[in-house]
């Protein structure tokens, strides 16, 4: 095929100082490395992550100006050298993990989003709120070309978040994961991923739409939060034998729901963390962890393989998830809402416009 | 061979009343059930366990009066009709867990410390501080004819639960470990299990003395958390690169090696909770544990497969324990040191006097 | 409940000299021992292994007279002193593994069908061709109250053994499958289990009934091996990328297919065999199972978990066996009809008649 | 450090037509692509396997003109712009892996040695018997610097494949392991190994020097092929239980050394291939392999990670591979040793001369 030239500018939304607005603006377009690809970006998710990364939320350093995003999907405009097996054409998406050193210890072992010197999309790199994005040729999702790269774009962060966590929790086909926050934007996906590895999900949320919503999707059980009187004994009732969930997937961490997790799983279960609630510890009581032989765990987006598995759930159409599309240039409103949690769902901006 | 007569009456220690002292006197032999042995008690171990059950500290019910003792070593005498496989005169062992169902959903798959009908020896069932002690002949431990009875005894629990939590910290012959506690009794069974396993360990304890134990028993490093200003910092240096240690063993948790412990493991790595404190709890950042992929769990006794190659290891003549002997009449005066802190090693009480 | 009285003598088909007909006549009602129940059977399916053990076809030696049968579904009339949770009345299943000795390395590790001392039900020790059969307690199959006796009693040999192999293989939630045999009446319960699973799966099998039958169940493609010109590309490129499916499950083991699946399985994939044709070998060039790193393992019944396990998905109505209903009297027309290879699907027999 | 001039010529052993000599002469030094390291080569050891590369022996197309060699050790002397983590001065190692293309399902997943395109040292691309060869960045191996480069020659390729072969064995801490040629080149540094990880040794070989070879080693038993009148039997005599060794390592892999091991190997056990005879194949009773549930597998070299592994074994002192050392221009001496079967141990060239 022939590849549309590339310009020298484009637009971008920029965050110019630490806590302060995305600006929308025209920048440089980048040049790929012999390892990388130019990746012409026609659709982002937004993350809860890019407005912890634009407000400096976290213990690790960012960028700073910063472009964020890094759920973005587009075609491959210009690339390396050394970059033999995609072509110019190809679909392919930005994900959290931008590149990583492919040589330490952790990265010769698969665990690439533990490498000490990974670059991140949106946080120590520019990431998908701009035209034209630069990943590692390594590390950028390869999406099929039947897919479509407006609804494939929150599969590169929050699928495959989620869909690591199900890995991690050892749970085998036919047994149980409550999901705890399983009505959200992550858990939504997550009850769809569980059906599909052949889990039962036991949905704990609060309210009769999340209800409603968890068990369309397939959930075995919900449990209402804000209705039942004793949360634990509930949740084991639910199990198929009442002795409780294999695993359970901590979507919402904060201390209360981590200790209630501890008290319902199963005997020799595994508690899964994945959200990061700022400044927030786990905890719970030694003995039960000991004499119960509980596994806590956390578990970080997923490695490169983990990213193939989550695509290829979706690109069979097990996978469906709520999004609205707004156009990039309207990026800061998106950040408004989500501060107002008014979200529902996932934002996936146009970035043609 | 031909197995003297089994009398009627029995020396032994009862607790009578919890927190009471044990009293020395004589009751009557028990007679095992179809699936059950009696055994011939040579020696048992004391563990700090048997103090903690005495006092009634655990949230789990005592049996009373009782018969205390989880560590005896003996001969069979008396067997019951189901048992097939085992023969009078044969070496075994009463360990902590004294019985279990069989068929629960735990024990159907080698789980039986978590059988919710398990019965615990000097627990909920009397136990080895007596002459003739009954055990379940599915858990009795089977003691080869060439091993020493009065060695053996501290295997069958402590010997056994630091080799199942260096088995459930999935380090790999040539990973490393770091033990915290490595110079006590548990402690300096913990190095010579993981020598004999092909594992390298970071020893953790405070003084010199500990230092010298731990470094000829074959740990590779020592760290002294009486001397060191960056404990977190040392043991990440003790590692071969630099990245910390693959696992900790946590054999005296409270919430400050816990929290430790999570600052200096490696990333993916895992940490072993063993040591019970009464009331403590675990503790670490999400944000870390998130990121780094850190697993935390709990790891109780063993089942008995974990048994056998406990014993094994110890038959091949690669695990010493050291011990004093003094007289089952004499337990209370053991207890006494117990609460003052004043062993060093383990007891073992000669139950024939 | 009230539970009948046990009559003392019952109908029967045994089988009174090796390769003779079975004889449908009145034989003793037996005893259960204190770890044993005594089971009521109503229906039991019949297996190509009854047909052999008749026969005397394998290298182990059969129990004659032999009543055989290993698929009874059944309720509890009686039950040793040693039995605790199972009750009178408690619907039951005989499976081929009537007993273990529960107490060998095999046993204490899961592999109870490993044990040099198990009794095969309808092999070494009588089976469910009969009214009342013996069970050992820790065997029995737990069959859940709200499942029909009559359409479970396939479940209990021929869907156990399918649900183990797939196990076995190793294939994880997503990745594909190669059932060899997938239209005969292992196979269409092999793609039901892998569905359930989240397997994808390849079914290999002969015409186009077979390939109506398998697709309707679920399978992603078929290969009709009396047509296709090159079966090991076709079988490659029915796999999502090409490259093969992870694993392949051999219920029809003979030279030809077993080398054919070491071509076409993908590298570091897995060959699970489970048929057992009489004198057969299995058969690979060492240098493609070398440098692609191929498994090849033997996959036989399955533990008592998965027997809990393969049940469970039979109650949730994922899995349909069909079957024809006789009379246990007809029992032998039903070898006559297997001797001459005219069986479609299962045969259960009503053991009331 | 500064780094010596490179020259522009160097001296190489040249294999210019399939089945020819080897003929020492100068050829031009190779000039590294962005993400390779050019490596003065010093030592390189010499492998069964560069006599069948130069002979043509294997279904796999071979370079020509070829320089062989897998086994190199030397000195970084030149590094592409994109290599950060090797510097110049480094000692790396070629190993039978030069690279592979780090994305595929297999790379992603750690088994490089599987890649479809992966290139091979001394067979696909030029290797190490020349004084500067070429590495890609990413499958050199890091020797650290406190090894000497001689003595780890051997390592590279030889004791790499044994330690994966017993990583593949899943034999555990304290099982034993059968190896068939125990006493020969890659027997030797397998008991090592073997040792080093916890395993005991069941060493099967012929002859009395090969018993005290073995022995001395670390071997728990030796079983001599030549003198022995029941192999089986002897074996599973010679495991701690008598049921056989938990798994068997085939160093030399021919029919009757493979169908043997299929029967004293422990139920449940696994049988690793490493050899590669040419044109054998591989053979065992089905009915066996399946009620006993054998696993039957190839181990093909190692990966990135074994590789760091298996050094670091050997730089902790606990494997000694012995070898003779020869200048390169002998190289065509050492391949008639060879087809002469007069070779015990390693030949490392020394490249200088």
């Amino acid at each position: 095929m022939s590849v549309p030239e590339i310009p020298k500018e484009q637009w971008a939304q920029v965050v110019e100082t630490v806590g302060g607005p995305v600006v929308y603006k025209k920048i440089p377009v980048p040049t790929p490395g012999p390892d990388e690809v130019l990746i012409n970006i026609k659709y982002s998710g937004v993350c809860h992550t890019d407005l912890h990364a634009k407000n400096g939320d976290w213990p690790l350093e960012v960028k700073m100006p910063l472009v964020g995003g890094h759920e973005g999907a587009g075609l491959v405009v210009s690339k390396g050298e050394l970059v033999t097996d995609i072509q110019l054409g190809d679909k392919v998406g930005i994900k959290w993990l931008n590149g990583s050193c492919m040589n330490c210890s952790f990265c010769r072992q698969t665990e690439e989003p533990l490498c000490p010197s990974a670059s991140l999309s949106g946080y120590t790199v520019d990431g998908s709120f701009q035209q034209y994005a630069i990943g590692k040729a390594a590390h950028v999702a390869r999406i099929p070309a039947e897919c479509d790269l407006e609804s494939i774009a929150p599969i590169l962060c929050a699928g495959l978040t989620v869909y690591k966590g199900l890995k991690e929790s050892g749970a085998r086909p036919g047994e149980e994961v409550a999901i705890v926050g399983a009505g959200g934007g992550l858990g939504t996906m997550a009850i769809q991923y569980a059906k599909a590895m052949g889990l039962r999900t036991i949905a704990i949320d609060g309210g009769e739409e999340k209800e409603k919503v968890t068990l369309e999707l397939g959930a075995s059980k919900y449990i209402d939060f804000t209705k039942t009187k004793n949360l634990v004994q509930d949740v084991q009732k639910a199990s198929a034998d009442g002795l409780g969930p294999k695993a359970v997937l901590l979507l919402a961490v904060s201390e209360k729901p981590f200790q209630q997790a501890s008290e319902y799983v199963r005997s020799r279960g595994t508690i899964v963390c994945v959200g990061l609630p700022a400044g927030a510890f786990l905890k719970a009581p030694v003995f039960d962890t000991v004499v119960r032989m509980i596994t806590i765990k956390g578990s970080y987006v997923g490695n490169r393989q983990d990213t193939v598995e989550a695509i290829e759930f979706f690109r069979r159409g097990l996978i469906k998830a709520p999004y609205k599309v707004v156009g990039l240039s309207e990026l800061q409103s998106v950040y408004d809402l989500m501060v107002e949690h008014k979200i529902a769902g996932r934002y996936v901006v146009d970035v043609s416009r």
